[in-house]
Order: C-alpha cells, then structure tokens, then sequence
C-alpha cells in the first residue's frame, strides 16, 4: 500500500490529508494554523484517534512541513517516510499554459514562478512549500494541481471578455475561474452516480461554501464559469462581490479618495453577504437573523438571486441541462438554500423534493423522480481528487 | 392641434421630432450637428418635403435651440410658435429621485443639476437646453423625461450590488439602467400588439443598437435591467465591453500606468464589438467579414452569448416568459443576429420561423404559430413616448 499527501497550503495556514492509496481512505489529516505569528497551533487528526495538538510560537513554513512528516513517523501513522510515494499541492494560478495537473520538474516550477502575477498571494506561497518538499523529500515525485485547469481550455467566447484583444494576447486578459478541482470531481462523481458518461450530460456544478462558483459542462467539456479573471467575480459570496459594474468601483473609489487596489480589497473582502447584511458573512447567522432583520432577508434573497441568474444563463448556454448540482459549505448543508434557489427554477424543469432535500453533506438526489432535470447534492473532496492526480501522473 | 416638441441633447448633437398631437403624427424633425465646431450642420426633414441644410460655423447651444425654432416658423411649419404646446427634453440621469417623467419647476431643476454625478456628460447638458427653451419659449410648459426613471423603483435585490450597504444609502450606488424610455415604449406597444395588458405578461426586451441593453418584465413592473451604475454594464456593445471582473481592470491599468479614468474610457470606447474584431463596432462590418475574419466572427458570438446569457436569467428570474421582444438598430434590422440569438434558445420554448424573420423595421411576430413565447420585432419610437409623457404630465 502506497501513499500520498495532498498539500493546501495558504498564507497562514498549511491543510494536508494522508490517503492511502490505492483505496483512496484518509489515514490522517492535519492543520498548522497561524504560521509565522505567536501561538501557531499544529493539529492531526486520525480515524479512531483522539485529536493531537501542539502550540508553538512561530512556525514558518519549513518547520511545519518537517512538523507534519515527523510527526507522521512519531505517532506510527508511517513506518517510513518512503511510503510516501507522492505529494500533490493545490496551486491557484495555472494560467493558460497548464491545461491539467503537473508532475514538478524546473520547467514547471519556473512556470508557477512566473503565474505569480495572477495570484500574488498564493502562487509564490506555494512555489516554496513545493521547493521545501523537494529538501524534505528529495526523492518523492511531487505534482501541482491548478485551480484553474479545468477552464484553461474553455471557448474563447466565454474565455475572453470584450476588451481590445491585444490585452488577451500581451497580458494574459481572460477568465481563468477558481474551484476547478472542486467542480472537476463533482460532475465526474455526479456522471458516476447518474450512471451516465460525462461526455453525455449537460451539467451545472454549484460550489457554494464562503466563495461560491459556478460552473457549466456541455457533453464532458466546460463551457463556462462564474468566476473571471480573479475568484472575485461571479456569483455574490460571503464576503465578495461578485460581478459589479467597473465603473461603479472607479467612481466610488474617488468619492472615497481610495485607490484602486484599496476598492478591490473592499469589493474582496466587506462585500457580499457581510456588505448587505452589515450583520455577518455567513449564512446560517443570517438565516437566523432575517425574520426580523430586513438586511440579513435581503443578503439572502440577493444571493439566491445571483446563483439563480447564473443557472438561468448556463441554462441558455447549455440550451438544456440533464443535472444541477450542489456541492461545498452552504451547497451540502444549506437546506434552506437549496430549496430557495431551486423554487425559482421550475420553469427549467428543475425541481425539488423537501423530503429528500433533508440531508446534509451525503450524496443525494433531492429532485422528485422522473422530474426533467435531476437535482443533487454531491459533497465535493478536493484532496481525493488531488491525489489521484498524483497517482495518475506519477505512478502509470 | 397643438404641437408638442421632443428634443434629445447631446454634447455635440442636438435632434428633435415635433410632433401633432393627440394624433401623434411627426411634422418635422432635424439635426444640429458639430456644435461648437467649424463646420456645423443645421438639417430639418419633413415628410414630402426635401431636406433642409445650411452650414454654418461654431453653432453653440443656444443658437442651435433658436434656429430650430427660427425655421418651424420660417418654414411654415408652425403658423405660431405658440402652437407648441410643451417641450420634452430626454435627460439621462433621474436617479432615484424621479420615478417618472417630471413637470420642469425650480425644484425638479435643481434636482437634475444634483444628479449631474451620475452622467456628469449629460445631464448638464440637458439641463441647459432647458434653460434656453424656458428663455426662448418661456410660457411653453417643459418636462424631463428620464432614460432611468423605469429602474427607479426596480426590487432592492436587483437594484442593489453587493457590496457595503452604506455606499447605497451614502453615495447612492445601485443599478440606475438606462434606454428605459425605449424598453418602455417597446413593451407597452407590445402588450397592445398582443392584445393584452402589460400587467398579464412576462417579457424580456432586447435592445440591440450601438449600446444594447436587456429589461425584464414581470406582470407589468421591471424588474431586472442589464445596464447598471451607468451604461457601461451588461451586455457586450459595439464599443462598450459589458460586464467584467473589476479585478482586471485594475491589474490592466497598473500593467499599463493607467489611470483608472482612462481604463473606462477604454471600456466604453475601445471595447465590446470594436475591441474584439480590431476592425469595426458595426455588426454589418462584420458580418460581411466573418467568413475570413475569425476575430470578427469571434466578436459576433461573443455578442450572441452575452445576449443569450442575459435572456436565460431573467428568464430564471421571471421563471417564465410569454414575449421576447427585439427593438433598436441591430434589433429592428439584424435578420441574421436575431436568429442567432434565438437559435441559442430553443429549450425555452424560443423559436423563430425563418421566413416570418426577415423583416426590417417594421412591427411583426416572428416566433411560428403556436410557439410558447411569441417572438417579435417592435422598432421602438423614444421620442413618441416623450410627447406622450409631456401631454399626460402637462394637458389633463
């Protein structure tokens, strides 16, 4: 039995998930969390296993990877380090030169140097923990898996934006999306579960957790998605706004003495859910709040709206559409949600049942039987898909 | 028979209609051309009457406004000038304030030249046409017609962007619309042509014409429009891009040292059809060079899609539709881009019968008998719905 790590790594936080392969079962998995601050905390969790939990001041990114292989050998959860057969990281930016996921060699790492522009905050955080694997495991095949794969190929009309077209060609102008992996495994599971190959089905994937996307498969291939340029655009989220008149943003910008770059932050990080509600980014405070307070009602009922417009346009786009799926957060959980959002929709043939609406983070169909579309929540896993990309690229 | 007058002000352009009332006939109609420049042109037309023209150098605003009233009685068109009953001026920016079209008074004055932020080219402009008819013809009543007052009362949850609510209620950012006099007139026209009250129908109106926009209507009251903040938003244009991540104009104009003043100019001037093709904002341009132009051909389905994304979520948001309804220049004359578009639409019950299609400017269903929706072309007629606004406001 093999293994292999899939590796999330942020700014001030290092997720990883142990699987044992080919069987695909999680052995451990783990978090260090406020890197490089006083009181970092290392946690692992094991099946069966009471929590572990350190705290340490200042953890950097080096240490918390040694952290998590030796720990791995200490509490027995690997007899050697060699078991480890692979290492999958998730990287945002794979712009239009990574069509899938990448074995790590120089050429390719110098491709993720260079991606940096369209991820400042993630790309160079993730090119190092991937050179801090290779000093800690020097002989273990590592793999980056983009975020934005699965779109790199998308139909150039929905790929580029009616902009002068010399800004596609000279700086990489065009909608990238986010949540790739994500949308990636929940239509392949969804064709599984439908029992149908993926190259015969109309799909629309909703990830809606605190970022939410959309996403459109025609026939196997994606045709669109919500998210632009950057994962601010789209669909309203918990604390972005999603798409928004530009010159909106110019104008407030100078009525506020701002730059730009400050307005984006805003547009960022205060919008959405929390910028309408003034009240919380989440949905479940909101859903508890809105009886009696009008903002939270209208947080909701804007973010019903928006992930309904975007059904409505990929529906069109589609022109049909076999299954709508909800996955992340709020698609698995939100039971509320799903019914609000699938109410508007019975002009589409798409419909719910409340009975079967009543679960949360299981695979379900929640569309009455013989209903023209199937309605269903499939619970996303990222790491799973991560790792099998490794396995796929690495171990043939 | 009184007269009522329908003027639409620009910065270098100033175009009547004079209109016989209550028989809504047009009497004469004219241009100013390049005022304020070498070379400005004075033409009036008149049904069965050869067009009128002199040239004439640095013709400024006011002299425009008196030349105008100069010739109807020079020309006979008018035996009185006090035959004209009322002015209707098109005023661009009503915001919120004006649900309606509005009776000029110093109040309604005053607050036009408050709402100047908003379409800092225009209303000033339109503000000081009035004041020169008000000096020329100063017994005549005038009223403002607003191209937003439509949205003015449009739900909160589409009227509203997602961002902190206190820059709605502080700085008044919402979705205003625009082409709402046109959108109003088309659906109105429509209702009658079907036969029944607005009030019973779900509509979508696509107008298509150098800048296009699309308006739902939801048993009489609109409620969603395309157009945004200003008329940059929604739908790609001949020149103006539509909606696009706010990211990537300002990663675009730090590439580029630009200041964000300048990247709208670019996306309202550089962008949409133009932008795209690198060789013309008019789809007959390039219609004629699609075949050998992939750019070109890319630019019109690009269109296609922004269009059919739009109708396919207000038709989500409508969850339903009896009439699509196609107006303005490319809506009224684009044979070839109406049955795109409603080619892309099929699984809504959108059909087009394809001889019943070709038809120029002129009223007519175009959907096959028994379709689901009823397809139609209804040119629209701005300035009508001026005079008719002036008359209602001002002749009870």
């Amino acid at each position: 039995m093999t293994k292999i790590l899939a590796v999330n790594a942020g700014s001030s936080t290092l997720k990883w998930k142990l699987f044992s392969m080919p069987d695909e079962t999680v052995i451990a998995s783990g978090l260090v969390d406020r890197l490089n601050l006083p009181d970092s905390v290392f946690t692992v969790k094991q099946p069966g296993v009471e929590k572990y939990e350190v705290k340490k001041d200042n953890i950097d990114y080096h240490l918390a990877a040694a952290m998590v292989l030796t720990h791995l050998k200490d509490a027995g959860i690997v007899k050697h380090l060699h078991e480890i057969t692979g290492i999958g990281h998730r990287v945002v930016a794979g712009g239009e030169v990574f069509t899938d996921s990448a074995v790590i060699t120089d050429k390719s790492l110098r491709q993720i140097h260079k991606l940096a522009e369209f991820a400042p905050l993630h790309n160079p955080i993730e090119e190092e923990y991937i050179n801090i694997f290779q000093q800690l495991l020097p002989d273990v095949p590592q793999v980056a898996v983009f975020d934005t794969a699965l779109y790199a190929n998308m139909p150039k009309i929905n790929a580029l934006y009616p902009i002068p077209y010399e800004y596609y060609k000279q700086y990489g102008a065009r909608k990238y999306g986010a949540h790739g992996t994500s949308h990636r495994y929940v239509s392949a599971r969804t064709a599984e579960l439908l029992g149908k190959p993926l190259s015969d089905l109309k799909l629309i994937t909703l990830h809606l957790g605190s970022g939410s996307s959309v996403t459109a498969f025609d026939h196997g291939k994606v045709i669109d998605t919500s998210m632009g340029f950057t994962p601010l655009a789209g669909v309203m989220m918990a604390t972005r706004s999603g798409d928004i008149d530009p010159s909106l943003v110019s104008f407030l910008a100078e009525k506020m003495h701002l730059k730009m770059s400050k307005m984006i932050d805003i547009l960022n990080q205060k919008s959405g859910l929390l910028g309408i509600s003034q009240l919380s980014p989440d949905q479940r405070d909101l859903e508890k709040a809105e009886d009696s307070n009008p903002q939270a009602k209208l947080a909701l009922d804007m973010f019903v709206n928006r992930v309904v417009r975007y059904v409505g346009s990929y529906v069109a786009e589609l022109n049909g559409l076999d299954a709508l799926v909800f996955t992340a957060g709020s698609g698995e959980n939100g039971i509320g949600m799903r019914q609000r959002i699938v109410d508007q929709l019975s002009y589409f043939g798409i419909q719910i049942d409340h009975e079967r609406n009543q679960v949360r983070g299981k695979e379900q169909v929640i569309s009455p039987d013989g209903a023209p579309v199937t309605v269903m929540v499939v619970p996303t896993n990222e790491e799973l898909m991560i790792v099998r990309d490794v396995q796929r690229l690495t171990q043939k």
